[in-house]
């Protein structure tokens, strides 16, 4: 076990929500911390994504990450080995983080003085979809070998996404996926998606993502 | 869209479940009809697992499929084209079926006759191991890009099964996979789960699966 707390948290009760994520994202932005939501399948490289960006953006900016998951560590303690801040978060058996998990994560972790927090939701294209956290921005990975069809199968989370992250890019001779279909069937979910092809094992496709990443950071900011 | 039918089936209310499950196993225990509830993330590879399945057990076994998703028929085609009788199951938004919606459907299915059927659970790691669905089995699967250590991260779903699938051990060179790790993960959630290591697209690894499934339809009709 690394440095890093451990906390549970459990889901908010009634309609209260969006009040709390609307709550969330005030006070966040008053302290220019900019909240990013990250969804995915389990196994798509969240994890491995995250460590990219970290690397990538911590010459200008402070990154943390908060890790969601029903058990275990794996994730905290390989971001704790990369010397993130890190805050594990256990979700009782719930499928997804609401806004109050989140605010209630917020308050038992040392944020301030960051300027982007990566929420590690849950591994799962269904529940994560269907709450609004608090955060900024919501971006979801897909990775090549789950296919290109996942777009079609599961409509609200690529409604919901601001921007998609296809990782994984580097497996094409092992995993056939037809980018044009799959850029099409996010925008017919969302038209103002935006797509990037990324591979967290070789580094590729990450610059235009992070260039997106601290626009939307400044875009906020003004 | 294909010659299978598409229905919609909304989900059970109140403390039901159990006992539409029990009710189901014993319906179709007495057609001689075995239920497997098979679950996964996306993309780990449930339809082509089902389509090897199908095609080794349709020499001595007639095999339906139930095909559970939010949205889109990309599944049920794929089996439509293989001549598997399919029904194409929508939940309304839901991540999983429980068993009100899988009796919901078996009523709309033309299954008599089968000897197995396959229901195609939601994508999903999380939810769809919460409910029974009335299923003599729950198997799930896991594919090396995933990594080994989703047993670590989603307890439930590796508790309640059966056996677990290990697909895409062709892909080992692209992604490293602790085989030990991973069977002593699965044990530590559930030491009497079965484990196999198959790959959908070779085909290597399937003769045991077969093997076992049809040990456990004539274990139930003893």
């Amino acid at each position: 076990m690394g440095e890093y707390r451990v906390i549970e948290v459990h889901e908010a009760v009634g309609a209260v929500n969006d009040s709390i994520a609307d709550e969330t994202r005030r006070m966040l932005s008053e302290k220019r911390v900019f909240l990013v939501n990250l969804m995915a399948s389990p196994g798509a490289g969240k994890t491995s994504v995250l460590l990219r960006l970290a690397e990538l953006l911590k010459g200008k900016y402070k990154v943390g990450v908060m890790e969601a998951d029903i058990d275990a560590e794996v994730d905290a303690e390989r971001m704790e080995r990369a010397d993130i801040p890190t805050i594990q978060v256990h979700t009782a058996g719930r499928c997804a983080m609401d806004a109050k998990m989140t605010a209630d994560a917020l308050k038992e972790y040392q944020y301030e003085g960051l300027d982007f927090i990566f929420l590690e939701n849950i591994g799962n294209l269904v529940c994560p979809a269907e709450d609004d956290t608090g955060a900024m921005k919501n971006v979801c990975i897909l990775s090549y070998p789950e296919g290109d069809d996942k777009p079609l199968k599961y409509p609200l989370m690529f409604e919901v996404c601001d921007a998609v992250i296809i990782n994984k890019i580097d497996t094409s001779d092992f995993f056939p996926f037809d980018r044009e279909k799959a850029v099409a069937r996010i925008h017919d979910r969302n038209p103002h998606s935006e797509v990037f092809f990324v591979s967290a094992k070789t580094g590729e496709g990450f610059e235009a993502l992070v260039k997106w990443l601290i626009e939307q950071k400044k875009r906020e900011e003004n």
